[in-house]
Parts: structure tokens; sequence; C-alpha cells
């Protein structure tokens, strides 16, 4: 059975907030990776009560969003979105219309035979979800993936495959360590989606990291980078947040004695009041695959080469979806403090939020909606003297470490030709 | 006015819980640096209906509490508490009795004003909180300062000065950089306590840190250190902690869209869901207070000479009672991990959780209200390959961070003749 029917998107004129007309917020297309989904012993379902804000409604302060920008796209297109109900997919929605760059001629949303049937309200209408197909996706000219990497490695290259299959921007890790195929991040490395069909998107942690390493290596050089990272509930998606959530709650109603009776279905552990010190599972040398992700990733991006030592430790804690990095960038050259607060202040996509008269840092509670990443704290390393800086960074994770830079690789796709 | 009634406690024969006949947590003697309660704007009460568990009645499967045990010390003393209404100084009595190790003749409570006159319920009956007075104080053995660094400034020196003052562990940061007066982590340097009658008990994240620190550096050498904290409520007493439950509460009630009406009287910041990269205030150097307290406490406590680098990232975030850190040891020796593993499993107040196919590592949810400080996730480092370490650790910010430790401190004390 496959839907066909799907209501069109004209343009992007203003800015209005989407719903969702179903509240199925979890489906076999929800970006769960299989190993973060450890402990399903128990069999407790995962209410909605508790959704996240849209950025739609979020008001602050570093608020850079181009939500008035007219489009700028060369041609309209059809966008295509497999895993539009879930959390990724529903702020690449969001980013299409606040950003309004590219110009959408149609748009499509591809489900399982779950959500297929389902009908989601826009702006400009309601859009029935089709069953997925890779035929029907190939009609598309981009489709953003933001399903698990099982569904990706299956079909996005069947997707794209020949001059007349789609750009498919995919969000699962499936292809991004492919030496011929792009891992991008439009602000570092852009010119690298010209000609590629299959571009892959970051890890959250990786892309929200190097917005704001990016511009300090090219200053001054690397030889050295370690990271200690603060994720958020939302890497595991909807589902995650909302087990964070609702345990929270339960944990407040109950006696705070312990975290019996708090259930765990999407984290190894109940998550609300705790740090679980695992994402993704553990590789032979001890660190975990999503550390190993920072380092893979962030050579291949950077084009950095496997001799420079990256090393990670992430960590999640109790938040719901920005995550926190600190930083510690071992430099070839000397650093001068100054010139590094210059030079992110001038990065685009980051915003400088470090002024310790006034209390000014960053923190989920004001990057949460914000497509810029915040920086801060930046500060000449104790540990490596002249020639190491430190400091912190807040990034949305479904936006910059998601949705946003998908969004962002398509609208570069656009500028550079390699969607004509 | 003075109080002067005390009811008196013979011995520790059992364990039970105590619990407090006032609900009034929040008083002068508060162990709040000023620095942190930053921003007072907010005129909120802050509700005590949350009140985190006593240690007794914890049940973690890590916790090696040595509850049974008789006591062992030498004499029995008159001990003397100052804020023994405040989450350390409750900590502080839990420990005596958990751990029956310090005979205790007398039990005495000092307080201020707004404390004294009242009662608080111990196992062996009600003691009455004394008006403090240095000359009563100095009547005890032993003295516990659980209050301010303004406090301990004004009146440790005058508690314990000549041969019939008594001994003063004190929990502030008022004397911990004297080079005259030990900092203490008796693990550590058990032996420094034996010639002074004023003894500094360590900061909360540098005591934990240590405990695993240690024994590394015993065994490999240490060229560098890099520490990034994930610290608890706690770090601000029971009002950081019933800041963060309450406000908590109030979020998930409300539309979770922004931290609009969440109190934040003792953080900076509303903390629930948050993570605020600040704790004490800002130095010239960019780092924080909390931060360069890391690098000086570890130099002094661990001998370790102003040249070894040691820089650390110090980060609040919505826990409660346990501190988590991640560590990169840079060593002069080439790592063996198994090695490490061993001197960590043998290091007294540790207990190694390590096993990734269990999915076994430290976290708050399990080292809450355990003695013992957790290490986990050891690894060579990427960073600095066969000369580097790095792990996680997880420490009860009030036991190892604070009381557990000024407890131990009095026992080594007893031990080695310095309260004879």
């Amino acid at each position: 059975m496959k839907f066909t029917r799907t209501s069109i998107w004209s343009a992007f004129g203003f800015v209005a907030a989407t719903t969702i007309s179903t509240t199925t917020n979890v489906n076999a297309f929800a970006p769960i990776p299989a190993n973060i989904a450890i402990n399903r012993q128990n069999s407790g379902t995962t209410s909605t009560a508790f959704t996240p804000r849209s950025i739609i409604n979020i008001n602050t302060s570093s608020n850079k969003r181009m939500a008035s920008a007219s489009p700028t796209s060369l041609n309209s297109y059809t966008i295509g979105i497999v895993g539009a109900t879930g959390a990724v997919g529903k702020e690449i929605r969001n980013c299409l219309e606040d950003r309004g760059v590219i110009k959408v001629d149609k748009l499509r949303f591809f489900g399982s035979t779950r959500s297929a049937g389902k009908t989601v309200s826009t702006k400009s209408g309601d859009v029935e979800i089709e069953l997925f197909d890779v035929d029907a996706a190939r009609e598309c000219d981009i489709v953003f993936l933001a399903v698990d990497g099982d569904f990706s490695l299956a079909h996005a290259k069947a997707i794209s495959e020949g001059d007349d299959g789609a750009v498919v921007i995919d969000n699962s890790s499936a292809f991004r360590y492919e030496p011929d195929i792009p891992l991008v991040v439009p602000e570092i490395n852009g010119e690298c989606t010209k000609n590629s069909k299959l571009i892959a998107n970051p890890n959250c942690t990786t892309a929200i990291g190097l917005m704001a390493l990016w511009p300090l290596i090219k200053a001054f050089g690397v030889k050295k980078v370690l990271m200690s990272t603060y994720q958020a509930s939302s890497g595991a998606g909807q589902p995650g947040m909302d087990e964070l959530t609702e345990g929270t709650k339960k944990y407040l109603e109950g006696d705070m004695k312990s975290h019996d009776g708090i259930d765990n279905e999407i984290f190894a552990y109940p998550l609300p009041f705790n740090v679980i010190p695992q994402i993704d599972k553990f590789m032979e040398n001890g660190y975990t695959k999503e550390e190993m992700k920072v380092t893979w990733e962030s050579r291949k991006i950077c084009d950095l080469g496997d001799d420079v030592p990256i090393s990670c430790s992430a960590v999640r804690i109790p938040t719901i979806r920005a995550h926190s990095e600190v930083i510690v960038l071992e430099t070839e050259k000397k650093v001068d403090i100054e010139l590094a607060r210059k030079v992110l202040e001038e990065a685009p996509g980051v915003v400088v939020k470090d002024d310790p008269e006034t209390l000014t840092y960053p923190m989920p509670m004001t990057a949460t909606g914000s497509y810029d990443v915040e920086v801060g704290r930046i500060r000449k390393s104790l540990a490596f003297g002249d020639y190491g800086i430190e400091f912190f960074v807040c990034g949305d994770q479904l936006l910059r470490g998601a949705a946003l830079n998908a969004v962002l690789v398509a609208e570069e796709m656009d500028k550079n030709g390699a969607l004509a």
C-alpha cells in the first residue's frame, strides 16, 4: 500500500507554528539508535505529555534565527522527509519554514506502516504521510533521512543513485566514515557537497563542538583536543526527552530516596537527577562509540589527519535538548586570547557569551532553540600554558546537532550548484 | 543570651536515624559561600518539602559504610559541631554515629541566635543547640566547623589556640591555603595532622577527585591533570538542593517552554534542566575560584609543587548530592591499564565500578550515600597515548566531599596521638 496524495507548499512567506494532528511520536522510523536503547526490560509506555517546545515559541537572547528571511534559493524543490514526526524530522520542517531560504515547491513526508496515512498539519495545509517507498523518494529533489542507521544503510544509496536520484542528506551515522561520502558542517567544509548526491550529517556533539573549535584551529593550529560532554536527553529523540521529564516527575512525587520505580527504556539507567557516563556502545579501547565519533568525525570534517589526538568523554546528563561541552585545545601557535575571542565573534553560526562581569556564559537554558552555538568561558589553558585554550560551548542538539545542519547543507548545495 | 544545657551522648552502640525537630534549614550558619549566592533579586522562600534522604536510608550496591564498627578510638571526646543543622553538619553527625569509630563522651551543637534554643533529636536523646561562644567551643576536644568561611576566619583560631583550645576541623576554604595549616585527605596526607590544632578540610571536588588521582599519581607520576566537573546542587547546601527540586517541580508543572518563573536565589541562574558553567567567583585568569581551588588544593595535598599544571572546568548540573568528574592524567611513566585498575582496587575509600560488559560505571545514582568514591571508565588516553589515563569518578559531595572527610580527619588524629 502506498499513499501518494500530498498537499503542496507553494512557498514560505511567514513564520507559523506547525502542529502534528497525530499524537504518535514513536514509530519504526524514530531516530533511536539501537545501541542507545539498551535496557528495554521495562514495558511502560512513553507518554507525550511533556513535549518540549517548538523553536517557534522560544525567546532567547542569543537567538539569531533568520525567521523573516525571504526565499533565496535559486530554484524551488520537492523536499522529502523520512521520519518527519520524530524530534529531528519536526525540526527539519521548522528550520525549512523559519529560515525560508530553500524554496519548497512540494513537501512529502514518508513513514512506516505505523505512521503512513496520518496527517501532519503545516502552515500551508495538511500533509499526509506516505508509506516509504524508494521510487517515491527518488521523485524528490532532496530527501532528509531523520531515521536510524539501519534504515539509511538499507535505502539511502538506492534513493540517491543515478542522475535521476534525489540528493540525500542523512542524519544517521551509517555513511559518516565512508571516504567517498562527504561529512559536512557547511560553515567548515561546505564545498565538499559539490560532487556528491549523498551527504552525511555529523554527530550532534561533533557538529556543536566544531562550530567553535574550527575557527580557533584555523587561527592557532591544533596539536591536541580534549572534550568532556554534557549531553541532553534529546540525543535519544523524543522518547528520550519524554523519559527524562516523566521520570523526573515521578521521582519528585515519590520519597526521593532512590530511583526504584523510575522507568528506563531508552537510557541504560534512570536519568532524572543522575549522570550516565556512557553514550552508545563500548569499543575495545575503552572509549564508547559516541566518543570515537567525535574523534573520527572531527578529523574528517576539519581534514586534520589521523595523527591529531582527539579525546572525548561523552556523558549524558538530565537536560532536555541542548548539549554542553568543555573543550581544551592545545595549539601549535602561541595563543592570544583577545584574538581567539575576535575569531569566535566573527565565526558564522557562533555567538560569544563570555563576560564574567555580568555572569554571561553559555547555558542550555539560553542555547535551546537557538541556531547559534554559544561559546564562552574562553581562557588561556592552565594545562597547556601559552599554547592552549579552554572554553565551554552550548548548542541545541536538535538544531545545530541535527536539523539545522542538515538544512544548511541543502542551502549550501543550492548555492554551489550541486542541486542543479 | 547563651544556652549551655546539652544532653549527653555516652557512646555509639548502634545505627539509628537522627531527625531534626525543627523544620528550619536555613540559618546564619548555613554553608552557603556568599559568592555562590549571586542572584538574590527573587524573594521567594525556599521550601523544605523535598528534603534529600539521610544516608541512613540509602541502599547502594557500593556502600561500604562501616555502620556496625565498634568504637575504636583511644579516648572518648567532647565533640562540638557548629552548623549542626546544615547539610554538612547533619552528615557529620551521621558519620560519627554510623562509623562509631570516635567514642563520643558528649556532643554539643552550636548555632546562631536563629537556631540556638532549638532541639535536635538524636538516637541518644535531644540535644539543644547552644548559642555559639568561643569559650564554650574551647571546652570541646574537637570542634567541626560546618559554616561559611567568614565565620571560620573570625573564630577558628580563637577556638583552637593554646594548649587548652579545641582541635578545629574546618570545612570552609578560610585556611586551606595557609602554608602552616594542614589541608588533609586522610588517605593521602593524614600524617600532616600530627602537629596542628587547626585542620582544613578540602574543597569537595578536590577531595573526591584526589581519592582516585592520588593512587594513580603514586603509581605512574604526574605531568599534567585536566578535570571537568559535574557538580551537584548540594555544593550550595540544603538550600541549593531545595532550590533544584522545587524549581524542577515548578518547571514540570508549567508549560516547559522557558525558565521564566523558576526562582533562583541560591544559584546564579535556574538550575532545573540547565547547566551553569560557573561555581564561585571569577578570577583574573578567567578561571573561577572553584576551579583554582582544585589546582591549589590538589598541589598542596599531594605535595606536587607549583609547576605541575592542573586545570579544571567546574560546572554545576541538575543533580542532588553526588559530584561527578572526568579526569585526564598525563603521566611520567608508561601506563599499564591493568596496573592502574589494580592500584585503584586496592586504594582505601575507592570502589572500582568499571565493566563495559555489564554497563557498570560510576553514577550519582549509586554514589549517593556511599562513603567510597566510585571510579570507572578507566582507559588509556587517546590524548596522551601511553602516558595518559582517562577516568570518571563519582562521590557523595556531602560525605567524601565534606562530612566523612572531616570525621576521618578526627579518626586519624585520634590514632596518631594528635588528640592526646
